[in-house]
């Protein structure tokens, strides 16, 4: 059965086509234009009651929250392509830990300096808040702080190893420094810039980026 | 080796407490002042950079974020107390996507009327927005019908079982309900209060409701 994953240009979608490469795990894809609003149709809505990208369905299994399918792939395929989860239940703590780190720290200031910078018509009154900005950025700069003392002392979030927690900093990462001249955030912390460089020149990331562009 | 949990009397490890009871592992608590600020304390940010609520410590681990902490015990000690995880890995996925829409969709306008109606003193100028207040009761509204849509069909959010997912929302629901005068968000809508009668009846909750009565 092959994964039809709905919304893959959008950028938390990215977390879970990632993933999916690193797993060896066939999948095809179903565009969603959000920026026509096509995530708000009764059909999405059918499939993803809060109008959210992505959604994932795999025979007639429809799961959503892109990480919770990460989640719910790494475990299902353990075995299979890159472990993503860590090697022990205290790693596999670790993983979870960062990624709700990058869900509740990085994700929150991540997402609202993209879309005031890049996507200001998915706002509500359309215009981008130079305040909103300037106080993103100013928590960003805090949470990345932090990171530079973690990844001073691991290789990557979790620990030495790669997992899920780095997969999910991808996509807003990318825009920050690929699309914002932004890059001084990521490019002026010695072991953050290092965690950059080889997470982003992953062949899974490089693929999904060059297939699946982000509508800028 | 007894778990020691850091701010038992926060919405937030309360998630962490029942869980436990429900997994039957022993705790001891150790109390952190978020009013007088402890959680800033530059001990306390030795164990949680970020200056956040909970952290464990279990032996030589540590972890924080509730939902990481409330997973790790959830699987270590699966065969232990209350399966809360589903059965199968496909249950379990739906746990994991309700977790997340907890954290996304229902906890940040819930945290916010929250903050603005009982704890202003933690605003960065201590005092409520109406406009933050009133926005946030309108997405909550919006997310409880679609939680009253997905509780006419099944029991508990994931589904016809009791899960991390369900024990995720008790600590603000709680506030909702019981502290603010909103509890008609929950009771003019007849499964979310079939629902919450259920959950909140359970004597983990009311075990650790009782023990550690939120600041308030």
């Amino acid at each position: 059965m092959v994964v039809k994953v709905y919304g893959p240009h959008c950028a938390s979608a990215k977390r879970v086509l990632v993933c999916l490469v690193e797993k060896e795990i066939e999948f095809e894809v179903v565009p969603i234009n959000v920026l026509k609003g096509e995530h708000k149709d009764p059909e999405y809505l059918k499939l993803q009651p809060f109008g959210n990208v992505p959604v994932i369905k795999d025979g007639d299994y429809t799961l959503y929250e892109s990480r919770a399918i990460m989640r719910y792939y790494a475990e299902k395929y353990r075995s299979q392509g890159v472990e993503l989860l860590g090697k022990t239940i205290e790693e596999k703590g670790l993983v979870e830990q960062w990624l709700e780190v990058e869900a509740h720290n990085f994700n929150p200031p991540a997402y609202n300096l993209v879309i005031h910078v890049l996507f200001p018509s998915l706002l509500v009154d359309g215009t981008p808040d130079p305040k909103v900005i300037e106080e993103s950025e100013a928590k960003l700069v805090k949470v990345l702080n932090i990171y530079e003392e973690r990844l001073s002392k691991n290789k990557y979030l979790a620990g030495d190893f790669f997992s899920l927690a780095d997969i999910s900093h991808l996509p807003f990462t990318d825009y920050i420094v690929n699309n914002m001249g932004k890059d001084y955030l990521i490019k002026e912390r010695k072991n953050v810039s290092a965690w950059w460089d080889d997470i982003s020149s992953r062949p899974s990331w490089n693929k999904i980026l060059e297939s699946y562009r982000p509508p800028v």
